[in-house]
């Protein structure tokens, strides 16, 4: 799942009744976990998203059950970032948007991967 | 209560003293609760108003009452918040004004939302 | 006490060595309190001073003894921060300052007002 | 319902699995609200429950729905603990058992109270 | 008031709906205030007050207003731990108490005053 | 997996070079996750094991891949926290042991079991 | 002074009101500052006495000037917790007494000394 | 090796797959080790890398190989903080780095070194 | 000390290596202590010198040497900021630098002073 | 170095002038590091000690030095914890001791080994 094709899993959305104005919706999901493509072993992190919506807000059931479909998924922590920002874009359609994923130490070494749009 | 009529609930002003300068008004109520309109279930949240008021500042008594009112109310983070900054400015019309929602975890998801005016 | 009249306490202040360049002071004082003008119950805040001085310093013991002068004082959180201000700066004419205070829980409420000029 | 009659609300329970060894099963529940029976306003807590479990552990969504029947209850923290835990005995019949309600600031001042059995 | 007199103002009790059974009540008062007898300057402390109840449980808003009875009064930091112990047992006649006071740094020390009984 | 039959996992040891002494060796795991029976949805815990080891000290990797082995296994807090403690002595034959497991938020509630031996 | 010598300086005592009871006075000093011996290199440490008077208490300003009594001697850690804990004996005579010295870093180690009586 | 030749460890990268993108990865080291010049002594840090990637994202184990050859070499604060944000720029010539070196205190002196490219 | 004289302590400096950029260099004193000119009782501080070195960087060594002359020096909070800046230029010229001194609690009142160049 | 021979480092004594009563000294090393047998990867920890001397106390600059000799030694963690306590024992001889080695997580898992003595 390292190339960047579409995801698997649908992200629903509402109707967003107040998008007449820019807010800013945050959301912070800390049970998140996929495997690390080298060497098999389970990787786990907190996913931040932050969003100005517009038509469209995310249903966070979906959100939910889109990211456990990462759970058995082999990708790199950077990789993974980056198609969460791609595949919530497509699902919303946000004004502006970003994901930071906050991985757990590896090897003694802590990693944060920061994407935003536009 | 997910439409956008005016609230049923009354937030009371008094004469801001000096109403001749800019000044921040920070008011933070970590007792908020309301009610989840799809599951019944109640939500919990601490709400933050921060404003730099004009001719009038709201009475803190009459806010809480307001808020105390969204006790039985089923209503969505993202209404919920929009609502308050709305019924807020319509009560004292402060120069500018953010509203921020910090709702505690449901299925392992925090959600914030953050409005401002203008 | 809640109309604009000048202060019943002295703020001293001595000569300001350095008044040759832009420096801060920043005064934090954690032991506030003065009295609800509503209820007759006292209040309890931190009030924090930040500012650039000019020809002058404030005296620090004297600035203690004119914070201890609200102790019997009813007054309102928006007005003391206010006052605060206004009488620093007749004192000793600051080149910028800014007054926050910090009240204490009341009703499940937090509120801080902050103040700042030019 | 400041008496001491049964709950109108049923907590369920299902067997335990490991019966034949003291374990100590710690559930907090940091959503809890009441009402005070003085003045009408909503009350906050954390309540904290620790048991060791005979032949039934206690099942948590029906504890869930149980603490949200106090949702509308006039009642004083100390009542409300002690009803708790009798409660909870009442259900479950655990081996020993304590109840700790925190309960949040009113009027400058936090209440604590602590009931254990046997 | 350093000597041992009763004290000026009436801790009010209610009857203890559990008194067949012993519980722990843990009271917290952030905002206690005294006056130094030696210097007249305010002192501040947290007052935190533990006792199981006999027959009577004090009544909260009486014990805030006795202690406030303290904002005028010359007083050391061991004589009034000791004196709020003292009133307190009279009042209420627990089964057992503590009385904690923390009192806020002078000249760079801090003084902790801890009184149980029996 | 409710059942308490053996485990499909090898939990793997090596000689305590210091068999002549009582030591305590404290292993925490804030990486775990198994699944709600109930729900279907992931559940995520710290596993911390504290034990004085006899002739054996468990071997750290296979106790990783053991844990790891509960990754889509189905079972209640209260059974996974007694089943680690059984296979684990069973794997090392400890002189004590405990295990805590610290389940985070469901629906409002936090729970935590702790089961030790002997 | 590596030497058991009485101190140079006067730790004064005034009476203890409530002698008639044990009771606990926890005095903090994170203040301290006295001279390695060694190295001639001032060192810095916080002063925890804590102790149950008998007939007097310990005035907290001649402690304090007692203490700043050391910020020109070389000495060792070690030494000056237990010289202080023997001349607040000879001075106060208490009930009983424990002094904690916490020293800051020095070459990546931290020092805590406890020293108890009786 | 306080001269400026290149470094004696090879710092591998992969292709970056989002090099259509800024995005910024973050990484925490806080287990970094050299020896003082001076004194022979180690000396400890926490290293943070942050960059925006261009074709190349830096190989983590590669880096962890290269931090780690930094154990037995003497280098000042100064000069192993600017060689790393060389060595890094020359493996994965990122399109912006910034590299902080945290050390631990010496002496009661703490010291943090900033270095940024562009 | 409260005139602007030269100090009577020397900061010595070593070559910057890495004088072709700009890069930051944080220090950290927690350990400064001087005497209050109108009590004569000692001060405690925290140091925090920041600066961009230009051809020089300061010797650690010596740093500690000239801060710790303050030992015995009377000299005001807002004074003895500044003349640490003005003799930290003198010695080493950097590119820019900030100092900020922050005082222990005296009075119930925290004092910061922040000196910047240019 | 896994088996149980002496240690090549000499940690060194000096008398204890308070050998005549029990106190505690308690000495947290945060900057220990050491080599995994397994992987020739470093290893880090905090060692503490807490020890009641007898007639002598440990020398700390020594103690440095001992701890500093581990630095390439390849040795486990609960190895490497029980033989500080012989080698600490064997120098000073103290009335009694325990020695908790705090290690860096590894694979997702932290190790804590505590050993005393008698």
């Amino acid at each position: 799942m390292s190339n960047r094709s579409p995801s698997y899993a649908e992200i629903e959305v509402v109707k967003n009744q107040y998008s007449d104005r820019d807010y800013l919706i945050k959301i912070s999901i800390p049970e998140f976990t996929c495997v690390c493509p080298k060497t098999g072993q389970p990787d786990f992190a907190t996913i931040d998203i932050n969003y100005v919506p517009n038509v469209h807000i995310v249903e966070l059931k979906s959100l939910k059950l889109y990211l456990q479909g990462f759970r058995s998924v082999g990708i790199f922590h950077e990789n993974v970032t980056n198609k969460i920002i791609d595949d919530f874009r497509r699902a919303c359609k946000p004004r502006n948007i970003d994901v930071v994923g906050r991985f757990n130490t590896r090897g003694g070494i802590n990693t944060v991967v920061e994407s935003r749009w536009p």
